[in-house]
């Protein structure tokens, strides 16, 4: 088998992606071999913004339908595998968008959204990002929130949460919790990178770890390629086993400055949080379109054609499946 | 003077009524010689239901206009007393009221909030409440809540905080601050209640301190009297300072069961976070329209009629015109 051969034949999934979307994003997720991602309808928006969001998607399954289709349960990514299209799951990368309301996440479970992240860089009610100057861990109201997305079946999601929150959650959760888009600190000392402790930690007990290549996070920064990629997944393999790992490219295509600038304030307006300086993704995989070459590189590593469709997409089906139910 | 007449010419302000408003209340208000009042008008309610709660109030206003008039500063107090109506400065117990928009301090200040606490029982945005498990302290959104509030003239309120959070707050804040309805830990352990070394800590960093009479929280439970009120007041005035005490009732009026529910629960309906008991005010103050019967048992309990007067009122006014600028 070519390394384009495997790569059509993988379910390839990608963690986190959060594209300005169109029509054109679409097209280059079905060129680059995409069965499914998880698709970022919420950053700091509340239920409103949020709905307005979820309601865009609407209209984008609609008006898109030969290139996209809605991700419920696995069987639905099997589905869109078969049929050609790309698998939308629905993701948040905060809780603001259920307010106060525990019974908001079945909401919007059953609009599709199957992964939210317990915070984003800063505290919100359930507990605390990354970006905070102190982390108390989850809150009282972020143990319901728990409770209820485990049993609503929603993967949490830790990448932007701070250490003793994720802590927390990971040791709270019934079902596997994941970093759904990370990098090692033992590659890049960086506050939204994670320790081998910590992915130690997560791994040990059953969670999951979606490998970012944001180059801002990766040692040579924009000058990073897709093999440094491949070297961090390995760098995270080595410590939490071929089993527990994949992708989450973290695509911002078709982004510009001022979404970046929303992104990096706390809640999209107030103190700057980080700075990124000027985003580039990877040689060899600088947009979605390419997808095929990170598989091409994985190879070029030297991993077996099993390891391959392990971290691809393989070892996702497998998470998400335990934290759907189906 | 007898203590009717002390009480007619002195200025009267409570730091806290929750009660159920209607005109019944607000001519209880006048029966007790009330100068003003810190009205809440938002306790677990986003920034609509909270604009729904101060809709009522400008209608409150239009309709009572012989008993209540708005307060935005101490002079609008002064004017009331002469006018021989009841002030309402509003305030809320939590600052839900904002969601995530700090301009919306301004906006709610505007419309006559003059006091906000800055969590109420459990964690929000700011910081966390008295009954939740962990205090990890004011958060950097907090921060700049507090900056604001400063700014633009509301009083930070304490009360139902957590001790770390009330901590930062309280070193944090560049304009006093209050705890505008507690009683000592000293003579009742209970979460609520402040130790003598936060009621130290907040006195003499220029904070101030309103005694509630809220039965749960004194040792004697509903067998309390309006004498073991004043004992609790000079127990705290034994630790602050004659200067820096005044009066926070908590008085409930008008409330039945269902709401007590609402209160107790996190966010109104999630899980229970304390269990009162019968409520009962104590025994010869049970209602607003009694208070005359508080400044009728500070004297019996020797106050000196300058002591009774900074208590009753007078130290409410010095604090509030240092926190609102007039």
């Amino acid at each position: 088998m070519t390394p384009q051969e495997l790569h059509q034949d993988a379910i390839v999934i990608d963690g986190l992606i959060i594209a300005n979307w169109s029509r054109a994003i679409f097209e280059d997720m079905r060129k680059g071999g995409l069965t499914a991602a998880n698709c970022t309808c919420s950053v700091w928006e509340n239920a409103r913004g949020t709905l307005d969001n979820i309601a865009r998607w609407k209209q984008f399954f609609r008006d898109n339908a030969d290139l996209i289709t809605p991700v419920h349960t696995t069987a639905d990514i099997l589905r869109a595998k078969q049929e050609g299209r790309t698998g939308i799951i629905l993701g948040w990368q905060n809780l603001s968008g259920i307010e106060d309301q525990i019974p908001f996440l079945k909401v919007f479970k059953d609009l599709g959204v199957g992964v939210m992240q317990m915070a984003y860089n800063t505290q919100n009610l359930v507990g605390t990002g990354c970006y905070e100057s102190k982390d108390g861990g989850l809150s009282d109201f972020g143990r319901e929130v728990v409770a209820e997305m485990n049993a609503v079946g929603i993967l949490c999601d830790l990448s932007h949460v701070g250490s003793k929150t994720s802590e927390d959650v990971i040791l709270e959760s019934k079902k596997p919790v994941a970093y759904t888009h990370c990098l090692p600190s033992g590659l890049k000392e960086h506050p939204r990178n994670k320790s081998d402790a910590e992915l130690r930690f997560i791994a040990e007990r059953g969670g999951f770890i979606g490998v970012t290549m944001f180059t801002p996070f990766l040692a040579k920064g924009i000058e990073s390629t897709v093999d440094d990629y491949v070297e961090a997944m390995d760098y995270i393999i080595n410590i939490a086993g071929e089993d527990s790992v994949g992708v989450g490219t973290d695509f911002t295509q078709g982004y510009d400055q001022p979404f970046f600038e929303w992104l990096t304030h706390d809640k999209g307006y107030l103190r700057r949080l980080t700075r990124f300086g000027k985003i580039k993704n990877p040689t060899g995989f600088e947009t979605i379109g390419e997808f095929p070459s990170l598989t091409a590189a994985m190879l070029r590593a030297g991993w077996s054609e099993t390891k391959v469709r392990k971290v691809i997409g393989g070892n996702w089906m497998r998470v998400l499946k335990d934290v759907w139910g189906a």
